[in-house]
């Protein structure tokens, strides 16, 4: 694999070389490397600099590193092409490749693309781009192998031979009527095993499993994921064939989702930039909309103490252990929340679930407050009170802070688990229902039997 | 896809099946669905039901089912098998799942697939069995197919066609000389459009990118994601091959790896069973640790807010605008430390970014502090003091308010975001240094803080 130490050399190779000239030297150093690899290693040089390293490459990568660089790379070396140049990148690119760069080019760079591109791929580009965003429409590619039932294994491989260079993948191929309906798959694999004269009819899969170009895209994924598959058939109302998602696509998808659930757990708006390439306004941007909602939120839980203010003035060791309550109720919630939160996204937990999960989490909360009340009541009695000496804490005190511990933990189990079910049902995106919208609810609950248990117990 | 509704039919479906004894009728039904379906089909049913309907299934595809399995529903029927049934599937299963399968296995099961496995076989598995639990040598296959350099592509068809149906992929060859060093790698796709007579010697791709047995799982699966291989080749200390790691492995892995950060972010200890499968008590180790371990530390804030005592109790509009300021600092924390989490393990973010990430971290947390200052001036005014009539709100505590929200989220952001890289740095887990243990820390800086802007500008 390639470490942060080899590429430093590298880079410093490379400047050196550009120095001297040595272009022929900076050709062999980059044939022997990954696109991706390249391009993040063009990234380190200034934009004059990574177009002249770019036209360095053979022609045949120079597409493949093109689509690995990030959007205003991108768009700097367009900038720089000529006519001639940005066509034969474009002509070497895939369909759904194009389709991603040229969501992130503004319109005049979108027209000089689309210029260059031949009528039939033209074409193709513009119905990708009508999928919606998070579609399976909008993440497959329309370059498959497509056979006919009626052909030789033989002439299948010619068919491949022929049209291979240009598909995403051969290695599963699909058989259509003459209406384009998906009526099998056959795999490379098979076709070696069924030898040359076999028929494709013989040979092919009848069985399939197939999405629809609506589908959610993250679902298709999963599914690819839990199948193994290599790639997948997408078809339309119609059950004719569109296009196919291939695996490659179907992991970025994956890691993409985790990373906005994570964003999204974790109160920020998610963003699809890596961070180091992000302006500290945007991530601004990305950040304060739930900081404000919940700073308002919090306010709340304020107004809970001020309208008991006058009590806690009275006893007022009951303050200090605000902070331990509230914190360990919203631990409590997040945990269940982001546990449920998870089953979902990976579809391990549905909402017909509900009551399963609400009865597990009641069982696991009753664990969880009585260990953490226990625990509770040891330290503040051998601690606080003995060996810290601090009198005020009497044993209804004591009762107080690990009744309403026990209590708490149970009510934010509860409301974690549900939360994110609920918001799945109707429509709402689950993951924001993690830890800080919990917490903020959470910290509210607890203080309100907090002070029902005062009341109850101290009789204030 | 196969959606939950289509699931409960088919399960109604097959349950008056059985009762009418009408098992060919069950056969056809399963023919037609995909292995991880009918596993997931199966777990609905008792197991001497579930052992009879595994027995209809054609035993191609008896293996598959098997692997997609929980480890319950394989022990039990691994008890109900024959020896000679136990020896059909061992004999199908590829290595690498075998190895998976008895990882979960108690030793006299184990010792059961053992013995039906051929020596060869058993050769492998105890090999795999060595690798360390997170490294490449853990998650690969022994089962690839490696060809010579002299070899022509006819030739090297015949070797897919004869030895193929037992490899986990048979898309991307390896080349190797004769003491099985890698010397090449080879696609079909290269083979079919290279032409019968060619030799792989000029076919194969010389630069290759391969790991070591012993490298982290999860850096090789982000790597595999990051070149879009479909198999990466993993070679010991001497360069020589020894197995392979296949891309549907490696999204496993990411989808793994991402639900055990997800779950370590909310403090919880990683678990690998499906939150259904797991009961409440396991689910209690492994959330039991953390909320004790932030319970005690919440203690810290009491202790504070309890040295502080008396003079909240002579300003107690203080006490109310407490729980606004934790949660603040808490989620401002959290939003830079998941960030820098999710980046760390992506590999946009490494430790030599550290300056740069704080330098960023620094900008956008006068963004927000000053964004949610100014909110919040607003707010104390008009609403608190003006509307609510609240009079001691005067301008002086505003202004603590104010200035320690400031001051509080850029620590909660630098706290947030360099904590992560340090543990990184020295060998931890970034992402227990999420949410709740950043929400500790800050909580009592928060407190720290605002009581001095107390002292400092309302002289109390």
């Amino acid at each position: 694999m390639f470490d942060e130490e080899k590429y430093d050399d590298l880079y410093e190779e490379i400047r050196k070389l550009i120095e001297d000239k040595n272009y022929a030297r900076i050709r062999d150093l980059l044939a022997d490397m990954e696109p991706a690899d390249i391009a993040a290693l063009f990234e380190e040089f200034p934009p004059d600099e990574f177009t002249l390293l770019f036209r360095l490459l053979p022609k045949l990568s120079a597409a493949e590193v093109f689509v690995e660089m990030d959007s205003d790379m991108q768009m700097a070396l367009v900038e720089g092409f000529s006519d001639a140049e940005l066509g034969y990148v474009v002509d070497k690119l895939f369909v759904d490749d194009t389709v991603d760069i040229i969501e992130e080019m503004p319109a005049n760079i979108v027209k000089r693309i689309l210029a260059q591109a031949t009528p039939q791929k033209r074409q193709m580009i513009n119905q990708l781009l009508h999928y919606p965003k998070d579609s399976a429409g909008s993440i497959m590619t329309t370059e498959f192998v497509e056979l006919r039932p009626e052909m030789t294994v033989a002439e299948a491989f010619a068919r491949i031979r022929e049209t291979g260079l240009k598909k995403e993948t051969i290695y599963t191929c699909y058989v259509t009527d003459k209406e384009r309906h998906l009526i099998g798959v056959v795999t490379v694999k098979d076709m070696i095993i069924a030898g040359n004269d076999a028929t494709i009819a013989d040979t092919m899969e009848t069985s399939i499993v197939s999405v629809n170009t609506h589908d959610d895209k993250e679902d298709v994924a999963r599914s690819m994921d839990k199948y193994d598959f290599l790639a997948i058939p997408v078809t339309d109302k119609e059950n004719r064939l569109v296009g196919i998602v291939t695996f490659d696509d179907a992991m970025d998808v994956i890691s993409e989702e985790d990373t906005e659930d994570i964003e999204k757990m974790a109160a920020i708006l998610p963003s699809d930039k890596p961070y180091l390439k992000t302006s500290p306004f945007e991530i601004w941007k990305k950040r304060i909309p739930w900081l404000l909602l919940l700073m308002v939120s919090a306010t709340f839980t304020g107004q809970i103490i001020s309208s008991f203010e006058e009590k806690l003035a009275a006893l007022s060791v009951l303050i200090a252990y605000i902070p331990m309550l509230m914190d360990t109720g919203g631990n409590s919630g997040s945990q269940a929340s982001v546990t449920v939160i998870r089953g979902l996204s990976l579809g391990d937990i549905s909402f017909s679930d509900f009551f399963r999960v609400v009865w597990n989490e009641m069982r696991v909360s009753v664990l969880c407050g009585a260990t953490l009340a226990a625990a509770n009541f040891v330290k503040l009695l051998l601690v606080d009170r003995l060996l810290f000496g601090n009198d005020e804490l009497t044993l209804p005190v004591i009762a107080v802070i690990c009744t309403t511990l026990v209590v708490t933990v149970f009510l934010a189990k509860l409301v974690g688990a549900t939360l994110p079910m609920l918001a799945e049902k109707i429509g709402f995106d689950p993951a924001v229902m993690a830890s800080p919208f919990i917490t903020t609810i959470v910290d509210a609950l607890s203080l309100l039997v907090y002070f029902q248990f005062t009341r109850m117990i101290l009789k204030i």
